[in-house]
């Protein structure tokens, strides 16, 4: 595993020391200050295969998203299994593939993230973690603080599904729930945090969350047998994961593990009732604004405005990808669609993006021949209760 | 992949064909008849170790429990990821490991065993499929059929949690309420079967659910690198995943991948709810009693009476374990102690096993030093409604 040799605005490119904890970057000339990339000294891993360098000994103590040490940090990690998750092929499209993230601890994506962030919280001797959530980061920090013997303090949005409200209060974390959405929650988490001596480990306010889900990009590469796909369809709320996968291509191309040039083409999948990035990318601006009145089934999905923006922006038209609304009702159509057809019970946030592929692919963006990577950032089991109502699924003998 | 050389009776021995689909032994002598084993031709393999044998080709699509396709029909699998779940090492325990089935596919160990048992019934070309199910067997029949375009036909009791039934319905299964218990639904199977048309995918009452939960026996042992723990507790209802995993030590002791006399004691682990196999472990009996008002909110353990029980008990019995009950009280408060000390969020029924763990640790029946894997058989997500109402949370922004 190698050292961190520094970190690196992601806006003015000052590079900052990894010997303490760090939040944003302090040296940008303007606001907001920029997120901080994660550097390391590769050179050992130059003219390294892939194959050779992943760990792939079933019986190693470093699974999951763990095989990919190498270009980690070099800190002993709390695990919970994350990391690994299946590739699973479409039954009816030849070229799709549905990532399957609800696999992971607290059933989503934000274990990957949560579980390094965390571990840099122990390594750096962090005791006090806060965070807002729209749900599913709420779950993982708490899972992962439980482990690590960290106090965890968690603002939800009070509607929040039950499941992300229950995992989270028997993680032992202090819940708040809080009338509004995210950005509120982030509101308060600002406003307190100095005052309560919380670490806010919000996503991209800390360089480690971007750091555990670029862990995506490396491994959708290599179970695509260490080739790039032709898109990504990724369900974008504050779009960590995007961001993460991209930075994990580059640093492939920069080991020589993948040829430059043939990036996948990136598509941030939003709802229509709470879409900054779509907006954003329509208008050819460079940031978002602020949502209004956001509303949608996909809790995951109601980010008013994400942190991350300019940066998502950037990689969507680097790519050559686009920004995408889907409606609410298109995207339980869709969830039905899968769950029916597939046998794969998809999390709302996951079926906007099978349902944006078949929007793509009946306005002939997208053809059927196309490699396609759909995530889905969560398990279905995760919104019983959202999907039951959608649905119009009353449980008979339900309490 | 092997050829099935034959289908064996558990009871009578006697062979039959496995070329045209089977239920249970048609030649014993005395009811009930005897469940079947499938039985491989494996001289090919002889001299072969394990980790030869073993695929371990990440880019594979023979990954997860087709791993260990060597030991598994050779037929085309119907798949969605199932198998090869971590492996987690307590933080408190050194010597307990705790084995993560709520990571499979429909968030229980019910995928192996009817992935194989689609996959069979997919072969043979059966188009109606019908279970019983105390709720987890539902989803995951549903899933697989949707997946292999055949009908699922699901009996549940009414009081399922709110999960078992929303999968159910969205996957498109045809599901009936039971006012009753798994027992009571398995009575309406096999009244309305013969006159439907419909294929009895009962656990035990064909061959191949126990042969895709035997790979939760190969995992282990190969997670814990080819080498047998001390211990395994075993929640049981129909105790499928006993039976496969002891039928996976006896193949493996064939194959000369592990030493005989070394198999870990099984402990099965009930409700006190609902305990018949604790009841006839005690009494010194062949078979169990139908239990009376089974009662658990650990609904995977309200199964009146096992149809393997006569299998199960041999099995307790051979390998020095024992059956152990605990109460729904020491369960959730278990369910409590591992989510907010160990971060993992169990099912009732994983608890009831980590509960008896504790028992037996505190009556001097095992001590630290003994490695033992505690089956967590299905996320704690699955159980939102439940755990909930078991631990006093009520969801302040809930529907």
């Amino acid at each position: 595993m190698p050292a961190i040799a520094y970190l690196e605005c992601s806006r003015c490119h000052a590079r900052l020391s990894a010997d303490t904890p760090q939040t944003l970057c302090t040296q940008c000339p303007d606001q907001p200050a920029g997120a901080l990339y994660v550097r390391y000294d590769l050179t050992h891993l130059q003219g390294r295969s892939a194959e050779e360098v992943v760990g792939n000994d079933p019986t190693s103590p470093w699974s999951g998203m763990w095989r990919y040490r190498a270009v980690l940090p070099d800190v002993e990690p709390v695990t919970l299994g994350e990391g690994w998750t299946p590739m699973l092929r479409s039954k009816r499209h030849p070229g799709a593939f549905l990532k399957e993230e609800g696999a992971n601890p607290t059933g989503s994506f934000k274990a990957r993230g949560l579980a390094l962030a965390v571990t840099m919280a122990r390594h750096y001797g962090l005791k006090k973690l806060a965070v807002p959530s729209a749900g599913n980061a709420a779950g993982a920090l708490a899972a992962y603080a439980a482990a690590a013997d960290i106090e965890a303090h968690i603002f939800m949005p009070r509607d929040v599904p039950l499941a992300n409200y229950v995992e989270a209060m028997a993680y032992g974390a202090n819940v708040t729930l809080v009338d509004g959405v995210i950005s509120d929650c982030a509101r308060i988490v600002g406003e307190r945090k100095q005052r309560e001596g919380w670490f806010d480990i919000s996503t991209l306010k800390e360089p480690f969350r971007v750091e555990g889900k670029k862990t995506m990009g490396y491994e959708l590469v290599e179970q695509l047998g260490w080739e790039y796909p032709d898109a990504v369809f990724y369900p974008t709320g504050g779009g960590v994961g995007l961001i993460g996968m991209w930075k994990a291509f580059e640093e492939m191309e920069q080991l020589g593990w993948l040829k430059p040039g043939k990036r996948p083409r990136m598509f941030a999948i939003q709802s229509s009732g709470c879409a900054p990035v779509v907006q954003a990318f329509n208008d050819g601006a460079a940031a978002s604004q602020m949502w209004q009145n956001a509303e949608t089934a996909a809790s995951g999905l109601r980010v008013p405005k994400a942190y991350g923006d300019y940066i998502i922006l950037d990689i969507l038209r680097a790519s050559g990808g686009m920004a995408v609304a889907v409606s609410d009702d298109d995207i339980f159509a869709s969830l039905r669609d899968w769950a029916a057809n597939e046998g794969i019970f998809l999390s709302p946030e996951g079926a906007a993006a099978t349902a944006a592929y078949d929007h793509l692919l009946s306005t002939g963006v997208l053809d059927a021949s196309h490699r396609v990577v759909l995530f889905n950032t969560g398990a279905g089991l995760k919104y019983t209760d959202v999907t039951a109502a959608a649905l119009g699924l009353k449980h008979p003998g339900g309490a």
